[in-house]
């Protein structure tokens, strides 16, 4: 039996599985005790899987012994309402539990990947809470002050992650149950675009909103997972396809410049210490670069409200309407409470409610386009177990304020630690963008943990960051340097497209630069060269990503889309040109660029 | 006054308008006429603007006297459930009337391009029917057979144009109402994506399907006013943007080797004449290029009931409920069975259906995929005013068989005229698509009245065929000659992006080939080169158009994409490479391809 345990970042267990210093075996053994010490005080388990249990993914690891599969023997735990062949999934209500034949396809998967499962954990009921007390396995304690709860729906699961039971533990999130836990003890806890992880073999709580989530001790990791968990699932009539842009190589250097909204109004429910830690947040994005630009959160808000005074309870009614009408007892009173509205509404409801949250989205996306980001406290303030305890309903609800609108507007979200409160509490902020965004939020997170130096639960410690990448979002750069530019003939080309010109600047001192022959519209050629190279002027747009490949396909020869060296040396996606037509082009390099070779020839008031 | 009108299609009228030879206000002066003549008979208008109503848009015209408005002086018609200023909105419903003060923004861009309003339309009430009786204004006639119904609800503006009292017409269209009136009357009906042709200023059906529709004697009418008019509404908070490889520049040459779906099944109530019509439509689209493949039509069926038997009535519901509580009698008993079902359903109800269509849609797409478009015939058989008014209800559902599935599963659709009955009765098919395929479709649309060869309504003709452009999609192509080519080290790449091999083919022979200098993987150089150069073994590979800006931005200097000439002697979009790293490159152009290369050099098995 192992002594002493090692910090369980999937770096660490694959280095000490390589290196042969510890077994899969051992650590499971040692972590089923571990686990078994702790549920005691922290109720963070439902099921801690015995030796048998975890027999058949032990043999199952060193029957293919391949060690190169990603979470080789990584010790991973379940929130239970998330399918564990073979174990009763309870969703925290034993009257509902069942036992599936087959695992949840992300629970699957991430067994194909070589993880083991080590337990399914603690919720409130249904997933239905965002606290941790309601549960009758017990109330879920905060990992690091007692007089705190778990924070909820997805407690154990942080708990186990927190206190070093598993290297990250599956969550769900339908209102914020995977990034308030996160927030209460030191986490990234990431809310997924809704589709990118299945959702098949999850209890549903709201299912057009549910997520499954990662909690992890890093965004970096919750990176790596989600890279390797993002699959478009058939089984998941909710699955959505993840477009490339946010596959695992998006993850690296933040551009500077970005732009990251932060609320004009918070609400810190009168706590001054959470307002000024939130004021570190944003200086702290501030000093990675970023732009904060103040938003209006108001329309946000107005999304959450509709999910918990509207319709979408009956979603939640559907789940558990048979075992409401059997033996209505068997569901805890504070959930049965807030299942009670749901009969009432009715399609009519349902609509106008739809049509309302559309109207707000429009508002909300309209707000999102202009930014790279938001950021947000991951809640007003820290409830403690006392207030839930003395009003089980209002203390919640003030927990959910900056989570509950996004499954609703489909956003993905990050919650990410930012600093610890004067009584030693974890404080986070929450990270959101559009939809398929997840790499790049997760990339801003990671910087972000970098620049915070936090430590980290359980001792971890961050991987070395990324260089050499620049983290990729849904807007692509393009070097523009003829006709494209700003004002001239064929720049509604990137105005059409949703283009927006990010910076006047000048190419590396290493182009020669051609008017091409031909008809109107004039042409320029960019060429890297060896010799007699210049610095040309050019300027940068941003566009979506999606937008790029319509733009591209309509580019005629000898003209292309390559990459231009930049003056501060950085390369990125722009035009360039097929040396064959240099011949009958005359050279202009030595203007320095279109607008002053225009001006010169006087043909810039009609560039045809 | 005219004596004799002219064709109405817009280049017949902007040509004569040019040359004097016409003038608006004497065109809308006899169109008045005209309709007012017609309207005994065929019930098509509720209101005909008289010469004071239309004297606005003649003076605004006058005031302008922009002859490039692209629709200077072109009459156009308004169902009445689209608002036009100033003139009654009636959804064929005096009771509901109301007067408003601004035009639908639909209305008002094509008034601002110089359209001229001439009358409100007849519509089955509410927009509920797809036949064209079920309106206190009349039964609206068939414009070629008085036995038989204009088809709705998009009624009297089909008869409108298929009459020659507009050029076009706008409809609405739920679940077939701007489809079926079109194929009733040898019309284009465009059931454009939602959200791209504005319903801001119309009178909801189901608002959460509810779609503007263009209605034309040809498609490349539909695609020039498409181009003109989806457009990005803030008023509506349903407008979607639509991707810019969708724009007017889409229409053109249709690529051969276009996938077709052909029902495996279809349903022709009986009629041996319409299965051999439909046979001849799928022979045609076959003799422009199209390869038939078989599908299966049962999801989509499957859909089409949901919106019959399920809780979207709910939303029709909503429209007239204050006018139902307060004067049941002013609404048609039949539209008021239909709404009977609507105050039944709960929001239970509601989320099981949206459940139940997120599976159908999930199946759907799923074949979609696979196609570039689906062929069906525009109902499974014409029915009579006879039967209608025997069998109100039965006769009316069996013409939505094929138009029902389209608005809930969120496709564009095309109902393009393909022949005659034996009786004269026109014949229609639909050519539908994925969501912003809208111009690729109304380009099959067009090939396919060319191939046809019939006559339009109203003496028009086809305007000369758009060549030397190709129509494009959703799906991009691109020309690949080293890592990515089949099975190769990089092809993950664009197999991960849904791209599928088009084809294994050769450049035209003018291209040097190289074999870069650097670090694996080992990277070919493309070049078109004056001399020595030589067909160059190459694939052609498609994926979707919007993952072709992240593909693009992760190529590294010196390579790009530009445009490849194929052996055929088309351009197609592929690698190019810069010509700086020449000097450094090793010219393997003798070789005829990379395949060849790496055997030559025993690479081919270790590409690294």
């Amino acid at each position: 039996m192992l002594t002493t345990l090692p910090d369980l970042a999937p770096k660490t267990l694959l280095a000490s599985y390589r290196d042969g210093t510890l077994a899969p075996r051992e650590l499971i053994d040692a972590l089923r005790e571990k686990a078994k010490a702790l549920n005691e005080q922290y109720r963070a388990f439902i099921h801690i899987l015995d030796a048998e249990e975890t027999e058949p993914y032990l043999l199952r690891l060193g029957a293919t012994d391949d060690r190169t599969l990603p979470l080789y023997g990584i010790p991973f735990a379940v929130k239970d309402n998330i399918d564990l062949a073979g174990i009763p999934t309870t969703a925290a209500c034993p009257a509902f539990a069942y036992t599936p034949d087959e695992s949840a396809t992300v629970v699957r998967r991430i067994i194909e990947l070589g993880g083991i499962p080590v337990a399914k954990t603690n919720l409130d009921q249904f997933a239905t809470g965002l606290n941790g007390t309601r549960s009758p396995y017990g109330v879920c304690r905060n990992s690091v002050l007692p007089d705190y709860p778990s924070g909820g729906s997805s407690s154990g699961s942080a708990v186990a992650v927190a206190l070093g039971v598993a290297s990250f533990a599956l969550g769900t999130d339908t209102a914020g149950s995977g990034r308030i836990p996160a927030a209460y003890n030191n986490l990234v806890g990431l809310k997924a675009t809704r589709g990118l992880i299945s959702t098949h073999g999850v209890v549903p709580a709201c299912r057009t909103l549910d997520c499954t989530t990662l909690l992890t001790a890093s965004a970096s990791q919750a990176s790596m997972l989600f890279s390797l968990l993002a699959r478009f699932d058939p089984a998941d009539d909710y699955s959505r396809k993840n477009p490339q842009w946010n596959g695992s190589t998006a993850f690296g250097r933040i551009r500077p410049g970005f732009r990251f909204g932060v609320p004009q109004t918070l609400d810190f429910a009168g706590r001054s210490e959470d307002e000024a830690l939130f004021a570190q947040a944003v200086a702290r994005l501030e000093t990675m670069g970023g732009l904060a630009v103040p938003i209006d959160l108001s329309p946000f808000l107005d999304a959450a409200k509709l999910l918990y005074e509207g319709p979408w309870i009956a979603e939640r009614h559907l789940v558990v309407q048979d075992l409401l009408t059997r033996d209505p007892e068997a569901i805890l009173p504070v959930i049965r409470a807030v299942l009670d509205a749901a009969p009432e509404y009715s399609a009519a409801d349902m609509f106008s409610a739809v049509y309302r949250l559309q109207h707000i989205k429009a508002e909300c996306d309209a707000v999102m386009n202009g930014l790279d980001c938001v950021l947000t406290p991951a809640m007003p303030r820290p409830v403690t177990l006392a207030e839930l305890q003395e009003q089980p309903v209002a203390a919640n609800s003030l927990l959910g304020v900056y989570t509950n609108f996004m499954n609703l507007l489909d956003y993905a979200a990050v919650a990410v630690p930012s600093a610890f409160i004067a009584n030693g509490l974890p404080w986070g902020v929450t990270i959101f963008g559009r939809a398929f965004t997840d790499q790049y939020l997760l990339s801003i997170a990671d910087a972000f943990q970098r620049t915070s130096g936090l430590p980290l639960v359980g001792g971890q410690t961050l991987e070395p960051a990324v260089t050499g990448r620049v983290a990729t979002n849904d807007r692509a750069r393009i070097v523009v340097c003829g006709a494209h530019l700003d004002g001239l003939t064929l720049n509604w080309q990137l105005l059409d497209r949703g283009g927006r010109l990010v910076s006047v600047t000048r190419t590396a001192p290493c182009y020669c630069f051609y008017a091409l022959a031909g008809d109107p519209p004039l042409r320029p050629g960019l060429v890297r060269c060896e010799d007699g190279g210049q610095a040309i002027e050019v300027e940068v747009w941003e566009l979506p990503s999606s937008e790029l490949g319509s733009f591209l396909t309509q580019i005629p020869a000898p003209l292309g889309l390559g990459k231009v060296e930049l003056a501060d040396g950085t390369f990125e996606t722009g035009f360039i040109c097929e040396g064959f037509v240099l011949s009958s082009a005359r050279d202009i390099t030595a203007t320095g660029g279109w607008r002053a070779w225009l001006a010169s020839e006087d043909l810039s008031t009609t560039p045809a």
